[in-house]
């Protein structure tokens, strides 16, 4: 509660209350219910160097908030128009802030992975199997998100074991990983991009419906184009440009 | 082939060839097609602690190579009877050897555990949502055999995409792991000891039939009794004497 803040936006909703400090973003309660996401500038990486897989906040980008909403906000759109169910509601570029509907996350945080090519952990764990940059048929794993035990990943069973998931709840956020992956993977490829693997966290709405939080940007995923890897804010300008 | 190696057996077969040098024990072809174990002194662990999840020989114990084939020898023919499908044809506790079929290792080896209390790399892995020696539901998890890796754990769809196993052998290896732990637990509970958790060895025999490999001795499990954990060697002494 010693983080309880009155904070004036733009929304149209006067006061709002600090629920959250991330290392990406800050959340507020709005009036009304909804939550208000602001993006910072601060990207995840290890010695000034990005990696979407760290747990650390590595460098502060100009602007690096503002371009990962944009494309949040693109792809949340496209995912609405397919009726795939997130946590969207609307964005404001100029503020840097979206709005989406309270969520909660299974257990203290997952992170949902689907992986098209065989690099980052994968490979450091499976590389005994795996060659570099191997296809990977959209697969999807999950990991806790504990940075004191480097987001061990984590089986449907121990999931369900651990009261963190049930076995239905695990085959829906399966099978809707797999969907939003394959439209980011179809936007991409538009500009001839490839996608090699992607990051997401769920939660359950106040209904109990499994929905995509958080954001969808350059920071969630590692992209190539002609083999040679696309840093996030690079992604982001090539991705909306016209 | 530098290997090969000329050995006289009391087994009746005159002659065989040296196939493989183990962390734990030697294996041998014999003439008839069958192979054989011959279980050494050697146990895991790490500056002489014993440890069964590591990969280094930490010690040599007098005796403990035959020890450790007793008690797998007392649970194979136990297994036998109840038409559980292992590998085991017979074994002469004097020479220290074990006879069985050959099988083939999925992959290149994997580890099974069964867990019964939250301990070890589970403990180390799952603190965020498990407390120490919490009862865990028979729970099943597999590992790579992978040095390098310190044996990462595998998810069935992982091990699937990456053909090491059907999700039908995954389905029976699970099933085989549940069958064969509840045995173990049920005769450690004769002496009053508890199974916290024990790892298994599976390979296909030629039929392609899932069976049951390796040993069931000290160094698979972690057993407590009143709360005190037994050591191998002590374990197979509690649970052979008369």
């Amino acid at each position: 509660m010693h983080n309880k803040k009155v904070w004036k936006t733009v929304k149209g909703a006067d006061f709002v209350k600090h629920i959250y400090t991330g290392k990406t973003k800050d959340v507020y309660e709005l009036e009304n219910g909804h939550y208000l996401l602001k993006f910072k500038d601060d990207v995840t990486g290890e010695n000034g160097v990005f990696d979407p897989g760290a747990n650390t906040v590595g460098l502060t980008m100009e602007g690096a908030g503002r371009a990962g909403l944009r494309l949040t906000k693109h792809f949340f759109e496209i995912l609405k128009e397919k009726d795939i169910p997130t946590h969207y509601i609307d964005a404001d570029i100029e503020e840097a802030t979206m709005t989406v509907q309270p969520a909660t996350v299974f257990g203290k945080g997952l992170e949902v992975i689907c992986r098209y090519r065989a690099v980052g952990s994968f490979l450091r764990r499976y590389g005994m199997y795996a060659q570099e940059e191997q296809p990977l048929d959209a697969f999807v794993e999950v990991t806790l998100k504990d940075d004191d035990r480097q987001d061990p990943p984590i089986s449907e069973d121990a999931l369900a074991m651990l009261g963190i998931l049930s076995h239905e709840e695990y085959k829906e956020l399966k099978e809707l990983t797999k969907k939003i992956a394959a439209t980011v993977k179809e936007e991409l490829a538009k500009k001839e991009i490839d996608l090699y693997d992607i990051k997401f966290e769920f939660g359950r709405a106040k209904n109990g419906q499994v929905l995509l939080i958080d954001e969808i940007s350059g920071g969630n995923m590692r992209a190539y184009k002609q083999g040679k890897y696309i840093e996030p804010l690079e992604l982001e300008k090539m991705m909306l440009e016209m």
